[in-house]
């Protein structure tokens, strides 16, 4: 394995009953600023948890952060919390809420000119407010790390920073927020998070077995615990092996050491800023695609993956990979997000659009950064 | 699964050649104290290592902490901190210096009375120095969390004791360490995370899939990986998984939201305090027997371990059983560790003591905290 470093200091509080812990967690006399999404934690009873657990406790809030959290929205945040002096910021929902919140602490103190510099030119967060978080909706791992992706609705343009001083103080998660979600999120959380561990372990071996054995654990958990939280959103156990799935799936532990893909986030991220597809329905259509145009950089752990989570050990090594892609399909099929871009109604000129973007950009993705625009022009179009 | 709360803010230096950055690491302008052992780090570079990077720093030294480190040993540490106004501690060695350097740094600033309370009366750790490390041998887990064991000699007690203050700030891990130990350190280490695994996760069912399958995913590699060091100690990368393997084996990840057993170290501890025999092969020695003696309690997960970690699948409940008590003691032979006590001159007379001793404590040991001493004497009678 390579060199590494790693420093995850997030405290989890995990389990049933345990949101009203979120006031022994918070600093003491802080002026505190609740973030929230679009209204569910009003229908769901969290936000009456939270309330009556911080009745003590000076409290301001700020809601109707949206999926695919906005810039703009962000920095309406901002201004309440130069104004009101805010010193703590209290994410209540999922994943995108508290990536919102990441960025609005990353922002609220942010001295080096336009804030908007951390998402497109990666300027260092060198200072941040303190966050904590009351985790709604297990997906993104966004509770146990240091990663935000922030959409800019004036240029469409979706974009990601990362940095240990967003990393929340405590993260609470309390698996029964599980029992009123849709099923929609509940199969975007699912696949969310069976990205996640694909993006850092379907790459090239580098004797890593500790680190593709925890990786391979997440995702047959996940293909074991998905379809039973689908198929009874209240059976607290699967919930509860869920939402922690998809906390490790992206704290950082099993990509230590090991390449890290990511370019079907890549991709998918163009998806979204383009036609508001949801996150997790864009990597279910992009990774296939990622799969077959890149089966001989990914030779070895496709092979290596299809033999240890799907039990394919037999045929050439190319019907192994061709197995291993479309169990991959089912799978995410199976739990109701369909992987053509004809089923969300996007054609060849939006691929046109995507990889004219990626034709801009100096860098190229993948483990290997050997994918230009003409290859993502192939796995999109794998995807027709 | 349970309830839970984790956290482990321990910043891991992982790689080939990353002692020097033990520099980049400590706090400007403190008053540091090396702690080592027995003057390995002098004969294997690692001590010219690290006192090369801190040419620059006020710099004291403590050696000769011994294994099974002492209580009376590091009093007179304690002294040296005190005298010199020590603000920070290097621990330079394997798990017995380290766990040393963590009772070092809770003494140190105990006020609360005799400072061996914390051991001997569990008394809460309030306040202690700041401790880094450098690990030079795989094994005990200690450089990613907060337990420390110690001896006392006067009184021949072996005591535990764990705190999050005692964390380290950072632990730097070189595998290259590895490549001059002595063949049967390397044993003991290997079989010092394999049963710390097992301590975790040889109890009973609570759905857990994602803890059981990390937990096996260490039990696998080490089987894998531990021979191979044997075999060759300067193979880099068997050395690097072997030594992250020991680290993740109790690093707190596995043991969350999941029930605990530790039966097998607290009558071990007892053969160290009592015949001075390795932590290791106190371990080797006692699992078997707690796995037969309890294999009604533990039924379930030593089955799910004779199958999923040794592929046995057939025969009675009590034949698997059996057969996966064989294939734990096969592998600890087969790396040196024999297991039963004649073979370390170990008879009735030294059980009846241990019984003794267990008699008088108020409480039961194990997961069900149901082992009282008349189990713990069959435990010991079974591995005569």
């Amino acid at each position: 394995m390579y060199n590494f470093e790693f420093k995850n200091p997030v405290k989890i509080i995990f389990g049933k009953d345990t949101i009203s812990k979120v006031v022994t967690e918070i600093p003491k006399n802080a002026k505190i600023l609740m973030t929230y999404g679009g209204g569910s934690i009003k229908q769901n009873g969290v936000y009456d948890q939270v309330k009556n657990a911080l009745s003590e406790v000076e409290l301001f809030e700020f809601g109707g952060i949206e999926a695919n959290p906005h810039y703009e929205t962000c920095m309406k945040a901002v201004e309440i919390v130069k104004s009101e002096k805010i010193d703590f910021l209290l994410s209540v929902g999922g994943g995108s809420v508290l990536d919102a919140t990441k960025f609005i602490a990353a922002a609220a103190l942010y001295t080096n000119g336009d804030p908007w510099d951390i998402l497109a030119k990666n300027k260092p967060v060198k200072d941040a407010l303190p966050i904590g978080a009351v985790l709604t909706l297990p997906a993104t791992g966004s509770e146990m790390n240091g990663n935000s992706v922030i959409t800019r609705v004036s240029t469409t343009e979706k974009m990601a920073f990362g940095s240990p001083k967003v990393m929340p103080q405590f993260s609470i998660l309390d698996p029964q927020c599980v029992y009123t979600l849709p099923d929609k999120q509940i199969a975007n959380g699912v696949v969310d998070a069976f990205v996640h561990v694909m993006e850092q372990y379907l790459t090239f071996p580098v004797n890593s077995p500790i680190q593709d054995r925890f990786a391979e654990s997440i995702l047959t958990t996940l293909i074991e615990e998905g379809p039973k939280v689908l198929a009874n959103k209240k059976e607290y156990e699967a919930a509860a092996n869920f939402m922690w799935s998809a906390t490790v799936a992206l704290n950082g532990l099993i990509g230590v050491g090991v390449p890290q893909d990511w370019v079907t986030h890549m991709i998918g991220h163009e998806l979204t800023a383009f036609h508001g597809i949801d996150h997790a329905r864009t990597l279910a259509i992009v990774l296939p695609g990622v799969m077959n145009i890149k089966r001989e950089n990914k030779k070895d752990k496709i092979l290596q993956y299809g033999e240890r989570i799907w039990g394919i050990n037999s045929g050439t090594d190319d019907e192994k990979i061709d197995a291993a892609i479309a169990k991959t399909v089912e799978f995410f099929e199976s739990v109701g997000l369909p992987t053509k871009l004809p089923a969300y109604n996007v054609g060849e000129e939006t691929i046109a659009k995507i990889v004219a973007r990626f034709e801009k950009r100096p860098y190229k993705l993948g483990e290997k950064a050997d994918i230009d625009f003409r290859q993502v022009e192939q796995i999109l179009k794998d995807r027709l």
